[in-house]
C-alpha cells in the first residue's frame, strides 16, 4: 500500500523495481480537480436557478401525467394477470445486520436462550467465565420479567437529533454485555446467538416469498485479523439465506481508534481494511474461508454519524493516508475516496480473475454538509439516506440526470433526523429520481413482524401511493441491490437492463407501461435539453 | 309498537286496558327539550369562548406534563415486569364484519374455495343454478389469474371524499356476485364462505391472544324475518371465537327501501329491527336461535354516509314514526333518538329478565352536520370516528367532561375524509378526550396481516406516541368495548372501574401512574371550576 491506495505487484522482482499492475483507478488530483469543479458548480446562481426551475417542471409534469393517466395505470395492472404488490419483488437495500430483527424477535430470543441455555458459559467477564445464569444475576435481572420497554432498544422521541442516544439503543437494556453476547460475531460463544436470530430472519423472508435483504456487517479497520474471524463466524455457522446479500459497512471512527493509540495512522486503517480482502483475492488458497465469505459479499457500505463535522477540507493538499496521524478523524470526503479507489483497484482484480466484484453504497446525505452528497455523487453506486438533496437543487436535479439508485428509509429519519411528513420521499419519488424503501434497523424503529411490508404500508397510506408507485419503488429496489444479472432476470424480466418500457416486464414487475414511457420520455427530454444547450454553446 | 316505542304488555287483557309495562325511556318532548338546549349552548359565543380557552390549556398542560414527566414514566414502565405493549390487550373497537379480512386473504380464500368447490352450486341467478366454475365463467374471470388489483377492494386516492365509491369497493372485481358469495350471510350457500373468513380473523386473533375485535353485522329493517336469518347463519356456522364480540349496525336506509316500497313508513322499519328481538327477549323459548344469538350480542351501531344531508330539522312537529311516509330520508338525530329509546326500553326488560343488554355506539361525526355528535352526546354510550369534534369546541369538551369514549380510525379517515397529518387523534388524546384504535374496515384500508398492529404502528411513528400513550389508549379500548366486565377485570384490573390511578393495575395495563394520575387530576380540576362556577352564580 503507498498513499491509501493498495498496488499489486506481479511478483517480487516487480516490486523491487516498482512496476505494479495496471489496475486504473482515479487519481487524487484528477478527483479533487472534479471535485471542485463541481463545488463551483453547485454555487453558480444560473445552474441553481436552472436546476430549480427543472425540478419543479418535473414535479409538476408528473402530477399532470398522473391526474391524466392514473386509472389507465390502474386498468392496466388490474388486467395484469397473477401479480400484484404482494407478490412482485422487493429488497430491503438499508438494513444492519446487527438489528435486523425486531425488538419483539430479540426479546423472544433471550427469553428462549435462557430457558435452554441458563447454565452454558457465555460470557468472558476479565478473565471470569460467566454462565448466561450468572451474567443476567450480574446484570440483576431475569429475563422472564424482561419487556421491550425493559429491553429499551426502540427510538423513541428521545432519539430525535441524537445519534449519540441512538447508538446507544443498541444495547439492550442498555448492557453492553448483552450487546456483545446477543448481536456481535466475536464473543466467547463465536457470535452463535448472532447467528441464530440473522438465519431466523433469513427464514421468515423465504417464508415471506418475495421479500430480500441486504444486512451489513461490520468490519473496522483497527486489526488485520477482523476479516478472517468475521469470515470464519460466517462459514462456521453457516449463515446463509437465499433471500439475503451481504454487505460491509466500515464506519468512520479513526478518531476513536487513533485517540486509544490503536491505529498509528490512517493508512493502516485502510490497510486492515483492504489488504486482506487484496491477499484473499490473490491466492484464495491460502485464506479459503475469507475467499468463500467474499463470495457472499456484494458491497461496501460507509457509515457513521454524518452530522459530526470534521473541520477538515480535502484537497491536494490534505495529508496522504500513512501521514494522517493527528487523532482529528479525515472528512467524509477523505474517507470516501480512499475507500471507492481501493474498491475500484479490487474490483478490477476481481475482474481480470473472474471473481465477483463489489457495489459502493455508502450512506450520504442523512445529515451534515452537502459536499458527503458532492463525493458520493462522483464514487457511489449508490446511497442511503439522500436526505440533504433537499437542500441543492444542483445535486439533485444531477442525482436525477445520473439515475444514481437511493435507498431511502423515512422511518429511520422519523426518528433521528426528519419528521415522516417532511420526508422528501414522495417529492424525490414524483419527479423521477430513483428511490427505494428500506428499513435501515427494524430493531429500533418498527412493530410489526414485516418490518419491510410495514415501512411499504405507512409509506403508501401517509403519501398516498399507489399500486404502480409502490411496484415502481419495488422494481427499483432490485435494480439497484446487489442481487446477481440471474436473480435480477428472473425477478424484473430479461431485459431489465434496457432504459424505457422495453426493460420492463409488467408481468413479473407489476408497473404499468404507460408509467415506464412517462419516466423514460421524461428523463430523456431533460437530457435532450442539456444536450441542445452545449451545442448551441 | 306505538309512535316508534315498543310497549311492552304483561298479558293481553293489559294490552286492551292500554298498560304497559313500566320500561322508562326519555320522552320524545323530553329529548327535543334537552336537544334545543343543547343546540343554544354550543352557539353561545362566550360559552365557545369557554370551552376553546380549557381545551388549548388541556393542551398545552399535557404537553408541560409529558416534558417534566415522560422520562418517570418511561422508568415505571421499564420497571414493570412481563408487560409491554405487546402483550397488554387492546380491542378493534369499530370493525365491519364484511371487510373485517384483509385484502389478501379475501384472495387467497378465494382461489382456494375454487381449488375445492369448482363444482359446487353456490349461486342463484334467476332460478338458473351455477356453480362456482360457471359463475366465474360468466363474469369473464379465472381466480388464478385474480390479484390484489384486480379484486379492487382497497381505498386509493378515488375514494377520498367519494363515499359511494367507497362503498362500490365492497364488490370484489366490480362484481356484487361475488360479494354475495363470499361477503353476505344470505345466499345460495346460507353463508358458509363468509362465516368460514370470519372464522378464520377469529382464529387469527386468538393466535395473537392479546387482540380482540368488535365485528358488526347487519340488520336492515327491511323484513322482520332478518333476525331469525342472521341467527340462524351465526349458530349453523358457529361463528364464534373468544376474541370477537358481535354488534349490530343499522345502515340508515329508509329511503332507499321506501322508495322501492319494500316499506310503508318508517314505523315499519323501527319494527322490523326492533320486535323480533322483543319477541326472543319475552320468549326465549320460542325464538331459540335468535336468542342464543343475542346472548353474543353486545351493542347496536348506527351506520351511513354521514356527508349527506338529510334537510330534515327534528323537533316535537316532525312526523312520528307510523306517519313518516315520504320516501325522505329522517335526520341523523331522527334515527338516533328511536334506536336509543328502543334500545333503553329494551334494555331494562331485558335486565329485568336478568339478560345481557346491549350498548349504543352509533357511527358519529366522521362527516355532516355538528348536529350528529350533539344527539350521540346525549344517547350514546360511545362514538364511533368523532372527527367533527375539532369543528366544536364546546362539544368537544363536553365529550371530555362526560369522558365520552370515541373509537378512532385515522386510516380510514384518511381515505375517505381527513388526510393523516391532520387526524385529531393526538389532539383529543393530549387534551384527555377518551380515545381508542380501531381499524374501520381492513380488507379497504390495510396492508399488512395484522390490521389492528399496523393501525397502531402508523399512529405511533406519525404521532410519535409514547408506550406510555399506546398502552393507554388499548386501555382505552379495552374499557369502551363490549367484553364482559369479567373479562375486563381480567384484562385491566379488578378496580377497572374505579377512576384515577387506583382504578389502574399498571401489571396488566402498562400504563404508568403517573400518567392516570395526571389524568384524573386534570379531569377533576376541569369539573370542579365548573361546580365552582355554578356556586358563585
Amino acid at each position: 500500500m503507498k498513499d491509501g491506495i493498495v498496488y499489486i505487484y506481479s511478483d517480487k522482482a516487480a516490486a523491487g523495481r516498482n512496476e505494479p499492475k495496471d489496475l486504473p483507478y482515479p487519481s487524487l488530483e484528477h478527483f479533487v480537480d472534479d471535485m471542485n469543479f463541481l463545488l463551483a458548480l453547485i454555487a453558480q446562481g444560473p445552474v441553481k436557478t436552472y436546476s430549480h426551475r427543472r425540478l419543479k417542471f418535473l414535479s409538476y409534469k408528473f402530477q399532470v401525467h398522473e391526474m391524466l393517466n392514473e386509472m389507465e395505470e390502474i386498468k392496466e395492472l388490474k388486467n395484469n394477470p397473477h401479480r400484484d404488490f404482494y407478490n412482485c419483488r422487493k429488497v430491503d437495500t438499508h438494513i444492519h445486520a446487527a438489528a435486523c430483527m425486531n425488538q419483539k424477535h430479540l426479546l423472544r430470543f433471550i427469553k428462549k436462550s435462557y430457558r435452554v441455555d441458563a447454565d452454558r458459559v457465555v460470557y468472558d467477564a476479565k478473565g471470569e467465565k460467566l454462565t448466561l445464569k450468572q451474567l443476567f444475576q450480574k446484570l440483576n435481572l431475569h429475563p422472564y420479567d424482561l419487556t421491550v420497554d425493559s429491553l429499551d432498544v426502540h427510538a423513541g422521541r428521545q432519539t430525535f437529533q441524537r445519534f449519540d442516544k441512538f447508538n446507544a439503543k443498541y444495547n439492550p437494556v442498555g448492557a453492553s454485555e448483552l450487546r456483545d453476547l446477543y448481536l456481535k460475531t466475536e464473543n466467547t460463544i463465536n457470535g452463535e446467538y448472532f447467528a441464530t436470530i440473522i438465519k431466523e430472519v433469513g427464514s421468515d423472508l423465504e417464508d415471506a416469498k418475495y421479500q430480500h435483504a441486504e444486512p451489513r456487517l461490520s468490519i473496522y479497520g483497527r486489526s488485520a485479523e477482523e476479516w478472517a474471524k468475521l469470515a470464519n463466524w460466517f462459514n462456521r455457522h453457516r449463515v446463509y439465506s437465499p433471500n439475503m446479500k451481504w454487505m460491509i459497512q466500515v464506519p468512520r471512527i479513526y478518531d476513536v481508534f487513533r485517540s486509544r493509540n490503536f491505529l498509528p495512522h490512517f493508512g493502516k486503517m485502510l490497510e486492515n481494511i483492504f489488504v486482506p480482502v487484496f491477499e484473499a483475492t490473490v491466492n484464495p488458497q491460502a485464506h479459503k474461508e475469507l475467499s468463500v465469505f467474499l463470495r457472499h459479499i456484494t458491497g461496501f457500505d460507509s457509515v457513521d454519524d454524518e452530522s459530526k463535522h470534521s473541520g477538515h477540507m480535502f484537497s491536494t493538499k490534505s495529508p496522504k493516508p500513512e501521514q494522517w496521524t493527528s487523532a482529528k478523524n479525515p472528512s467524509y470526503t477523505y474517507y470516501v475516496y480512499y475507500m471507492y479507489a481501493n474498491i475500484l483497484v479490487l474490483n478490477n482484480l476481481r475482474r481480470q480473475r473472474g471473481m465477483n466484484t463489489f457495489l459502493f453504497r455508502p450512506h450520504c446525505g442523512e445529515a451534515g454538509a452537502i459536499t458527503h452528497l458532492l463525493a458520493a455523487f462522483m464514487t457511489a453506486d449508490n446511497i442511503s439516506h439522500g436526505l440533504n438533496l433537499k437542500k441543492s437543487p444542483v445535486l439533485q436535479y444531477l442525482y436525477f440526470l445520473a439515475q444514481i439508485p437511493i435507498a431511502m428509509s423515512p422511518l429511520s429519519n422519523n426518528s433521528l433526523f426528519l419528521e415522516y411528513a417532511k420526508n422528501p420521499l414522495l417529492d424525490f419519488h414524483q419527479k423521477g429520481l430513483m428511490v427505494s424503501l428500506s428499513t435501515d434497523d427494524p430493531m429500533q424503529f418498527h412493530y410489526t413482524k414485516e418490518p419491510l411490508m410495514e415501512e411499504y404500508a405507512i409509506a403508501a397510506q401517509v403519501f398516498k401511493l399507489s399500486t404502480c408507485d409502490m411496484c415502481e419503488i419495488a422494481r427499483n429496489s432490485v435494480l439497484q441491490c446487489g442481487l446477481s444479472h440471474e436473480e435480477k432476470a428472473k425477478f424484473l424480466g430479461e431485459n431489465y437492463q434496457e432504459e424505457g418500457p422495453h426493460g420492463n416486464d409488467v408481468r413479473k414487475t407489476n408497473v404499468a407501461q404507460i408509467r415506464m414511457a412517462y419516466r423514460y420520455e421524461t428523463w430523456c427530454y431533460e437530457l435532450n435539453l442539456i444536450a441542445e444547450g452545449l451545442k448551441a454553446e
